[in-house]
């Protein structure tokens, strides 16, 4: 029997990245896809509480099943699991493949990562990919080859205790990517600004701006990896508990 | 010179528990309250992109200098550092007192957490404060009893190497809680389900439901020390790396 693999994004169900990304899955398994019907980037780990959720089955891939969501990618793999494929068992999701890098600290803000984590979290193993090209005419070749073989590895339990791969990758043809590094997430913040405009009435807006480039030296991390044309690969997770930092906090239990 | 701590919560500025926090951090420095224009549970660390913030000066707190933002808890954060007090250094932000639970897992949906963590992300100290008693007319003795104390340590510098902790509050009487206990983040997942209903147009919609109950025997976890009368700190982190995965994922660099 074939695995059955959930696709979904943060980029909505016409981004190329996803189509990209379906080829790749329908080569390896039963594909079901469910994305966000708006672009979802930034969303992070968003859930949707106060509202109602819509669902629509749409014709975008052929004969593979596609569902359009109203909510956040998170809200996507929980209906995924728990409404359109409730008694069955999914053995894999993919997300993205993401139209901008979800390297270093992006994971954190990143609809299609946090995607990918809720599916963990639920004990599906899952695999987010990014790719650092923003075009929408960008070649998928290399990241389709790379991700083929990482979904494979991934469907043949050959991920080792890893619940949660977080991929990049560079912005290169695929002659010139140098092959797989896998890492940690490279500590990294984005330089921050708001652009403050007046609207039309005259009242002050602020739009969030800024830009992410910090440079490392250090071939431990994701951040090396990308800048030197390799292809990231970080293990990541959901316990955020900082454990190095457990015993010089226990004189707190005498407050 | 008083220590400039900044206040922002996920449930909006007129939340009891705000209001609760705001007594507490004024005593111990000066305060400046960016909060949500609405509640925001459940955001996770959603920003906001696509569209600009807006943001108003509100007179909820008397002489405490607060601010209403348009977006999410993590765009309060980031107004707050890079326009509200954008040549100041934040000595502390503190998030809450959300209404509700945000140990174990929660800590990844909540706004709320997801506020404290950005403003660590930023280097800025951060503690988020969470009570397990949904009521807006609980009574928030035992939280500002610990909250100050747990401030007052921050203040100090008393944090060893922790950059944010998730502090969570059993509904509990003062006098019946049993003191402080530093701990990990449980393991554990919401049951999770759909109710599905027609809209008055027939069309059909999803509303997220479910039940988190996870029970524990481990008394090193956040949900025993909440179940058995603590209060539970759990220094956090934003490194999401699985470092203890990344041996077995070595030979991926073949691929």
């Amino acid at each position: 029997m074939k695995p059955l693999i959930l696709v979904t994004n943060d980029d909505g169900m016409f981004a190329p990245g996803i189509k990209a990304l379906v080829e790749v899955a329908q080569k390896l398994g039963e594909v079901v896809v469910v994305a966000p019907n708006s672009p979802q980037s930034g969303q992070g780990h968003a859930i949707t509480l106060t509202e109602p959720l819509r669902l629509h089955k749409v014709d975008v891939f052929g004969e593979i099943p596609a569902y359009e969501c109203s909510g956040t990618p998170v809200d996507c793999v929980k209906l995924a699991k728990h409404v359109i494929l409730k008694d069955r068992k999914i053995d894999l999701c993919v997300s993205g493949i993401n139209h901008g890098s979800n390297a270093s600290i992006n994971i954190i803000y990143s609809g299609t990562m946090s995607a990918a984590m809720e599916a963990s979290i639920e004990g599906i193993p899952s695999i987010g990919f990014s790719y650092l090209d923003f075009s929408f005419e960008a070649d998928f070749e290399g990241c389709q080859y790379y991700a083929k073989r990482i979904i494979q590895q991934a469907l043949n339990k050959k991920l080792g205790t890893a619940q949660l791969l977080n991929v990049n990758i560079p912005a290169l043809p695929l002659d010139d990517l140098k092959g797989v590094k896998v890492c940690r997430q490279a500590e990294g913040t984005w330089k921050e600004e708001f652009a403050e405009a007046q609207d039309p009435r005259g009242q002050s807006y602020y739009w969030l701006t800024g830009s992410f480039g910090i440079e490392t030296e250090d071939p431990t991390t994701d951040i090396w990896a990308l800048n030197n044309g390799y292809v990231s690969v970080v293990p990541s997770m959901h316990d955020l508990t900082d454990h190095k930092s457990l015993p010089g906090l226990k004189h707190l239990e005498k407050l």
